[in-house]
């Protein structure tokens, strides 16, 4: 099956699940849609979020894809079970794979998530531990921060590491949790971080690295993993600048992994939904 | 729906398997049915395994189970593709998604695999890691003498350290690993010995572990997971010896899950095939 996965994502966040997808499973080939134009997704309503995702889904269909990856929290929270109905293809989203990972790492029922004001708003997470095990305990924070400062390229550094300590301190006064999870796609780019300041003890699951690993398994159950011999060579694109996107993908991918990237614009909205 | 999970195993090392679907899936029912009387499958002919495994698949699917584990590695070497193929349930094994977890866990690509002689001379574990990446370099081995010494009850202290000391020294030597899969289901019952032996460097992953937390996902995607209040209790059949089985089981479950097992004699076997 060398048809390519598709991963739709709000802007550049789902790019760390792309990096994952490319490690986990260096066969297949991706074709990534970020609507940076857009971005962010947080706090729009649910009705435009899931028009907005419909548009990427419905952009990347054309291009023959075999299985659906949201590599958005919020898009997931809203369009998931949708997108799962509608389509004849495996979808996926990035909030139950984290949630699984948490319940297979905790030793303890206590599990943290710190995600953007939707997601977190959402209860999108809670809802997907409870709903396999009822009792977790969940302890859930909305760092609004983040994002911005991750999109400004701050990553690590006393002032990455003041921002996020700040941030977790309500969450480090009540802390009995074993494992956290990182309920955005950025937040993987400040994960050495996140883990200094909230401590060793805790076991941090990326929702990225999850996603890619269950993407793995859907393949395989589904009979659709690539067979081919050949490096694939990956297509990108963004809704938003071109200068912008590429600028980030360069920090996100390493030299080798950039060069398998064909980054392209998309010719998906209209202005006036901008 | 709650129509139980059916596992099956060649005796008594598919009950780690079941001890991570209760802790990780708490609502669903389970029935576990162990041919301990005819085990080990590990010596036996591809023909004889796939007679037995179908056997043990045609008892469960009588009791209208919805999803499938084989938690037995040589079963699954043999018989996966075929069982799923042929049932119109879910099916997974125990060695995909311990190649998975490694895939996702190792950062240089040495990854080792210790199990029974017939699943490392079945190359099952190298073929799913190079189904997905054949760039990961391989260290498997066999320990014929781990299964034995865990079925007597020895788990831990000097004389099973001294056994896995001594079994992993060829292991040792060439050792560029980070990652370890203890590809049978026994392993996880001397995995702090195992740990101890090849140092805290190496991730073990745990085929056991990994396969409750693909069962959720298949489970999640297929829209199968349980949604009921209530406590399941579980139904474990043997071919073998009531004593023995209960035995086994009082060891690996703590008294609280101990109390949600019901165990029976499964009439499934004429005395020829013993």
């Amino acid at each position: 099956m060398d048809k390519p996965i598709g991963v739709i994502d709000s802007g550049v966040g789902g790019l760390t699940v792309v990096h994952e997808l490319m490690r986990q499973l260096p066969k297949e080939k991706l074709i990534y849609l970020g609507d940076t134009a857009r971005c962010p997704y947080g706090p729009r309503s649910e009705k435009e979020v899931k028009k907005f995702t419909w548009e990427m889904v419905n952009f990347l269909m054309e291009k023959d894809i075999k299985m659906l990856v949201i590599a958005c929290n919020t898009a997931t929270a809203f369009t998931l079970a949708e997108l799962q109905e509608e389509l004849d293809i495996p979808v996926i989203g990035v909030i139950q794979p984290g949630a699984r990972a948490a319940i297979k790492f905790t030793q303890n029922n206590h599990v943290g998530v710190i995600g953007t004001e939707g997601t977190i708003n959402s209860e999108a997470y809670t809802q997907a531990l409870k709903k396999i095990n009822e009792n977790i305990h969940v302890n859930a924070l909305a760092c609004p921060s983040f994002v911005p400062m991750v999109e400004s390229g701050t990553l690590a550094g006393p002032e990455a590491y003041s921002v996020v300590e700040e941030t977790l301190l309500p969450m480090k006064r009540r802390n009995h949790m074993d494992t956290l999870i990182l309920g955005c796609t950025h937040y993987p780019l400040i994960k050495d971080t996140i883990q200094e300041v909230i401590g060793e003890h805790v076991t941090i699951i990326s929702s990225s690295e999850e996603t890619a690993r269950e993407t793995s398994t859907i393949l395989d159950v589904h009979g659709l993993l690539s067979n081919t011999e050949m490096s694939p060579v990956h297509q990108f694109y963004t809704t938003g600048e071109l200068d912008i996107f590429i600028e980030i993908a360069r920090t996100i991918f390493q030299e080798s992994s950039f060069n398998m990237l064909k980054i392209k614009k998309a010719g998906l909205i209209s202005n006036q939904d901008a």
